[in-house]
């Protein structure tokens, strides 16, 4: 279910792609409030740095697919500002009210023509139906759609829901926000609140979650609260707390599915380090295996290649003791104090499954954590040898 | 021109692989001193823990490829013991005289047996004429032998020379020697001088490496010196400083090959990293761009996709401003101020070249460094996704 007091629409802006929707807009008739998380990629894309500064203003969010406006010199920030001149005037918003998300090839300037040409159909077409055509507006190689909705379980007080749509597939990393994801919700947050709960949300789904380690130029993620199922705000308390749970939801939903898609990926893998002597140290390790690209390609090849993942921990930088290793697939018991301990047919087996959670206890102190990982396959090589062409 | 002093063979053992050799041994049958570098890895292979505790008076090396003897427990010592003293037995030396090296599949227990069996054959065949048999005994997924020597240009004295044998292929990174490496001379090194000179030269060479960024538990790199040329030692001074220079030559050439042949590699890219603030920070961005993923499958690609580069300079924790980046393919003009300067099918014809290098100068200060790579391709992914089978 769409929260109450947004519509959206898209359109074929012909921007770069042909003969498909390429340009979204999203809109909050009502207002309460907006966050948002940004890459940390050194080089951020125009829109990022546009965005960066109205995200507490922003009730509109316009993005478009094919062009990422990264390293597009000088002009680059004043086709945002033209972007969203054009978007505002039609709605009768001030332009420090519009957000800005590009994706695509960095380094190309935003056919701002097009753009523009295509911003009254954008607006006539907004709709509370519109958020299906908005979700595939956004995508570049990504194969489907991304979706995720949840209503939130409050004790008492009118219903409200949160809505989030995600693109991903390549240049995914766990640094940051890394892709584009846009949440929106009716309930109402106070606005500090609203941002400190989707960075600790963020920060324990998408930037959990890695495809091939590079950190994009253009991620964001933005949250929009229109307050249209309650007027006074969440602060702390039971309430945020409940809230926080359903954003995590959609959030760590829309994360999966970022892997699940991620370029030529024919495996979701969960790793999940236990056992490490900090939190930091069990990130370092997860890291380590879910990026090695020995392990992703053991994970496409179906081979339960244990050593290259002892090998990937064992330059990760966490200390342990490689014989007090263990390491499960699933529930099988497949590693113990390093050393093979069930019937690699089995770890075979269990490996031929779509999805699965490796589980590594270093057995060296109260550390975990855990990554998203997909493998990686001849087509992530295919689609990335020729993504521009 | 093999240096004097030494012999060489290789067998079939049988180990794992069949029909191929697949046991080398060198021996030094003068002696004047020896030194070696070693992976960083936390776990390490059981016979890099016992050459390390020999490295200064190993005189003679034996290597078998296809069993790493990695995580193989609590036999995998005793197992390193045998081995040395077969062939320490038949060479009347000490075990403590013998290195051992071992490249292949983690996990497996060594097949002590086949390689007892093969050891008298092993010694019988040492010749001058065995380096040939001794640099394809030692290869893995490597689809050539790599040997590299040198004349030491000293001024005066009897002439002496280096020789160098590697293999590589996968799990190689830039972290350490990042595989297997053996170089000889008949030049006489004190041997303080050589341990720091074999470390300073590695360091340059070896670990300016990378396939995939995976360390192995197994890299090792020894240097033995025969001083079959010279009876008194080089030390500090111009001699050393020539014998380095000859060192680093046949190491750096090894390096090459080694990326060269990297699995799957169809490029080899010299990334080239100046006015970074400082050398580490140079270190750092020549390494993000000589291991992202979408830079190497651009290579592979031969996409002039320039915005890869700066997305992967701005994650990898290198201080600069992306306006003020330039980047060369050789002597290709092709980035100026963060933007596109020389035309696109330049660009693209400069990276149909086998071999080229890319210059980035992040014009913000003095640091320099560069990186080998090569390029990700879909043979990279069919060899690891089948290696083991």
């Amino acid at each position: 279910m769409i929260p109450k007091g947004f519509r959206a629409a898209a359109v074929e802006a012909q921007m770069r792609y042909k003969n498909r929707l390429d340009l979204g807009l999203i809109v909050a008739d009502e207002f309460q409030a907006s966050a948002g998380v940004f890459t940390q990629n050194v080089s951020q894309a125009a829109p990022v740095v546009w965005s960066k500064n109205r995200i507490a203003t922003g009730r509109a969010i316009l993005v478009n697919a094919g062009q990422a406006n990264a390293q597009t010199g000088r002009g680059a920030g004043d086709r945002c500002l033209q972007s969203a001149k054009a978007v505002a005037e039609l709605l009768l918003l001030s332009s420090d009210e519009i957000l800005l998300a590009s994706t695509g090839v960095i380094g190309q300037p935003l056919n701002i023509e097009a753009l523009i040409s295509a911003v009254p159909n954008l607006v006539k077409n907004l709709s509370v139906d519109g958020f299906d055509d908005f979700a595939k507006a956004i995508l570049t190689t990504d194969t489907k759609p991304k979706t995720a909705e949840t209503t939130i379980p409050f004790d008492s007080g009118p219903p409200a829901s949160i809505w989030g749509v995600a693109k991903g597939s390549g240049m995914i990393a766990p640094n940051m926000a890394t892709m584009l994801g846009f949440v929106l919700t009716d309930a109402a947050v106070e606005p500090k609140l609203l941002r400190s709960l989707l960075a600790q949300t963020a920060e324990l789904t998408f930037n959990r979650a890695t495809v091939d380690g590079d950190t994009s130029t253009n991620d964001s993620l933005f949250i929009i609260a229109s307050g249209a199922s309650r007027k006074t705000p969440i602060a702390e308390g039971r309430d945020a707390e409940i809230f926080k749970k359903s954003l995590k939801e959609v959030l760590d939903s829309l994360a999966r599915q970022i892997i699940r898609d991620g370029e030529g990926a024919t495996k979701l893998v969960e790793i999940r380090v236990q056992g490490a002597r900090t939190r930091e140290e069990a990130l370092l390790a997860a890291r380590a295996v879910a990026q090695s690209p020995l392990v992703k390609t053991a994970f496409f090849g179906e081979d339960a290649n244990w050593g290259r993942i002892l090998a990937a921990l064992g330059r990760s930088g966490a200390d342990f003791e490689p014989y007090r290793v263990d390491i499960d697939i699933d529930d099988l018991a497949w590693i113990r104090h390093g050393l093979v301990f069930g019937r690699e047919a089995d770890a075979t087996l269990a490996m031929k499954k779509r999805e699965y959670c490796l589980t590594i206890n270093l057995n060296n102190g109260p550390g975990q954590d855990r990554v998203l990982t997909c493998d990686f396959s001849y087509d992530y090589i295919k689609i990335n040898g020729s993504y521009r062409s």
